[in-house]
């Protein structure tokens, strides 16, 4: 019953994920309610970003640069790629500070079900990077679903002929993880990969 | 470990209600992927309401048309005014379609708490409608909680030196309601409140 360009905003937003149409609605009466403090800066960022930020052409990362920062920093180890789903885990994987190599984004894993294979993944582009020599180690970094699992025996067979290393994330007790809250597999899996104090 | 402009739009968008870092991370994500038939559009529209949508001077409501399509509109019953906490509880109410008068915006209810006083509500606008003796009856459509009942209680007494009828919302069980899970507030009032068949 609102005016049709507010019933507009409100459609697009709740196709977002995360938000519905009842938050959707919350969300633009928020943004009305404080135009220039919230509404002008936040249209003025989503412009910025449409017309700057695109995957970078040789990872998949999201960024102003083409390369992208990371495929451009000279003190990352070029010889080292870590292979993730998304560009959301290459984020989480930097806020951790864990990994000083390059990345590649699949776009997805392999599934059946949703009717994704192999060609509707970035793996070509992948293969095409290890063909040329100059990578020692692919760090397979994907979810330990079935479909992630999935995708990890799927690229370390493809892999196979080339000399490379193929590794995958190692499994186990979380940090902070009380060992009466965890499902059966990871405790499984974390007594089978015990290791000397 | 994003670009500062991709931080910027998530850090922005994390502020909303209902979106938190990790869900605004995933929102700018699936716009990005989507450029064309997502991102461009959502800018699109949130630029058209931010030029033209306004908060109405008589009502509050939030449209293009000032004063508002209900204010504007002929067939509505201006000797009705319907009072809410705010625009979102205005709109639940057109779209149950319960209402044919206009309605006051408050912009919320008396909370000591949150340092809410009287001063902060549109009451004085009310009151100077009502003093225009054109209004026949105040509809107090304000929460169930102690603020929103606390409201009701000074608005009616603020009102009761004109000559106007104020009402309230009924209370009881609400459509589809189990009994076994309503609360015993609701079920004492629906009790005391019953009526014949």
């Amino acid at each position: 019953m609102a005016a049709p360009e507010l019933e507009q905003l409100i459609g697009l937003l709740s196709k977002l994920p995360a938000l519905g149409p009842r938050s959707a609605r919350r969300a633009v009466l928020s943004l009305l309610r404080q135009k220039e403090s919230k509404f002008v800066p936040l249209v003025t960022a989503m412009q910025t970003v449409l017309e700057k930020v695109d995957a970078c052409p040789v990872c998949g990362n999201m960024d102003t640069l083409k390369p992208c920062a990371i495929c451009q920093d000279e003190k990352r180890d070029k010889t080292l790629v870590c292979v993730v789903q998304d560009v959301a885990d290459l984020w989480a994987l930097e806020r951790a500070g864990a990994f000083k190599g390059v990345y590649h984004v699949l776009g997805g894993v392999l599934s059946a079900l949703d009717g994704i294979g192999p060609d509707e993944l970035s793996i070509d582009g992948l293969i095409q990077k290890v063909a040329q020599g100059t990578v020692k180690e692919i760090v397979l970094a994907l979810p330990a679903t079935v479909e992630g699992q999935t995708t990890v025996h799927y690229l370390s067979d493809r892999l196979s002929e080339y000399d490379v290393n193929v590794s995958t994330l190692s499994r186990g007790v979380p940090v902070g993880g009380e060992l009466d809250y965890l499902d059966d597999g990871t405790l499984q899996l974390a007594f089978k990969a015990r290791r000397n104090v």
